[in-house]
């Protein structure tokens, strides 16, 4: 496993180091308080999954510009706006093994710069003049900012269905995935069965990303995440392997599960027997086979593409998706 | 001064009711939460300000098309992004004399709200694929997080320059004025001396309309707006009818407002007194006259077109943003 990671990582160096050149080229020119915030949630420790996604999928693509680092940092912008505005939301105390931007600067200021890296992210799309990729950025910002509200809407509700919670990650993670590998070919004016190929993958490898995401939190790795032990169910959001157990399980031990997930202050030892729950009633093998899916899909979607080391770079990266620690 | 009042909104009744209807007609397909949380603060005695500006300037440009009412909405939704996101920066308790939106839906739905309205401007400006149209509203959206993020920075500073003062207030305030004016005429696809023209006219009227704003805080009109009486002091904003007047005051008499304005639970009569000083140095006056030199200036931007009775409402709409009083 470590292999695969050493691997993509050695794969993908030049490109990161040209990504974080190219996100403090564009940090540089604005307010302390903006540089500061946005400092701290862009760089402390992001993997920089979707401005990679994109530069690879240009290459994927031959883009021969030199414009494609720079376009990619309107990813990690929309990406780190949402994180500062959710943990706002979400009253998040921890991001990443810090405290959250809006613990340390309050609110307000978490609030502000994530308008701004929003605004941001639309003047550089603004700047490519192609209005296919104007109005992807756009709708991208626009699915994510619905997603989240419906995601609010049904905090704490133990009635989420299956189909909702899909519903609700494709909007507020697949679809920025999806524009991250769309948009790299429109940039290189690609072949339209190459847009459909990327776009069909970045989607595909968003919905397994969020369903591995929300599978840490069942784990004993939530400290690798930098993350509260049972975050999300602290927050009252229901996820794909909670939604799968409850509805598997006998009406006494579906209880005992609500009892669990409804109180706002469950012990340790509460939160293990629940993960024992998952397992017993298939929540954690049942999101596990869901995400291996959407992985398979994403693979068959760039399988359309000729073999290349860029092509096999993303198998690869698809295949790390359900391994990841953190 | 009704007068004035009574014959503009008899001029542009007929766009006000278009207007409303664009507005209704765009917040329908959205969840319910999304409706409820907009629809608070649209439909809360707005004035229709900005898009009324961009309509009547679209049809000084000639503008024949019939989609001047739906993309003026662009200029209300971020509008309405920005007191949802303010009120919960500032938490502000009233808007318009009913509770602020965060009050009543949390400052959870409240940003996620605000940041759906910004997303959906953006995508309406994308409808018209002109990018220059897109370029305009993504710099506006800029330079308002900008110009919040300036604010809030010198929240409470005694030391706030006048410049830095117009430097906030151009940002939040006259940008968007000024970009609701100047897209009529890319809109319309108007002769670049006439966006030169309504562009002026725009930025003009916002730094006016602002710095009035701002004078009514220290006036007996502030339950007419439905704020709490002091409100910018309470918050730490010094606008300049107070920035003027300290650097006017003999050292004593500042020491004197400084501790009125530092004291975050000064009472009435400590209000009162501090309004005495405004007056006796000056500080509303110097108000006055700033904003009526840009009045004035707004005015002489729009005489380079022929005269008109839309150029007559527009003249109207100038002057009347001086008297109003709410």
């Amino acid at each position: 496993m470590n292999d695969l990671k050493n691997r993509i990582l050695e794969m993908v160096r030049d490109d990161l180091t040209g990504i974080e050149a190219a996100l403090i080229e564009n940090l540089k020119p604005n307010v302390e308080l903006v540089s500061t915030v946005a400092r701290h949630i862009l760089f402390s420790g992001g993997k920089r999954m979707r401005p990679l996604l994109m530069v690879l999928c240009a290459r994927m693509c031959h883009y021969q510009g030199d414009y494609d680092k720079t376009f990619s940092i309107i990813f990690e912008y929309l990406h780190a706006a949402t994180l500062l505005h959710d943990d706002v939301v979400d009253e998040a105390l921890m991001r990443r093994g810090k405290p959250a931007a809006h613990h340390l600067w309050g609110g307000a200021a978490a609030v502000l710069t994530g308008d701004f890296l929003l605004a941001r992210s639309l003047a550089i799309a603004a700047e490519t003049h192609n209005i296919r990729i104007i109005q992807t950025i756009s709708e991208i910002t626009e699915n994510m900012a619905q997603g989240e509200i419906h995601q609010l809407m049904r905090k704490g509700d133990l009635h989420l269905s299956e189909a909702e919670y899909l519903e609700v990650i494709r909007r507020k993670t697949a679809v920025l995935f999806q524009g991250a590998c769309r948009v790299s070919a429109l940039i290189a004016d690609a072949p339209a069965s190459w847009e459909t190929a990327l776009s069909d993958y970045g989607y595909h490898l968003g919905m397994a990303f969020q369903m591995a995401d929300d599978l840490l939190d069942y784990t004993d790795d939530s400290l690798a995440l930098g993350k509260t032990v049972g975050a999300d169910l602290r927050e009252g959001k229901l996820t794909l392997p909670v939604i799968y157990a409850l509805n598997a399980a006998g009406s006494e031990d579906r209880l005992r599960m609500e009892a669990i997930i409804s109180n706002e202050t469950f012990s340790t030892q509460d939160f293990q027997a629940l993960i024992t729950y998952l397992h017993r009633y298939g929540g954690v093998a049942y999101t596990q086979q869901q995400a291996s899916a959407h992985i398979q899909a994403a693979r068959t979607a760039i399988a359309r593409f000729e073999p290349s080391p860029t092509r096999e770079l993303l198998m690869d990266i698809a295949d790390y998706t359900l391994q990841r620690k953190g």
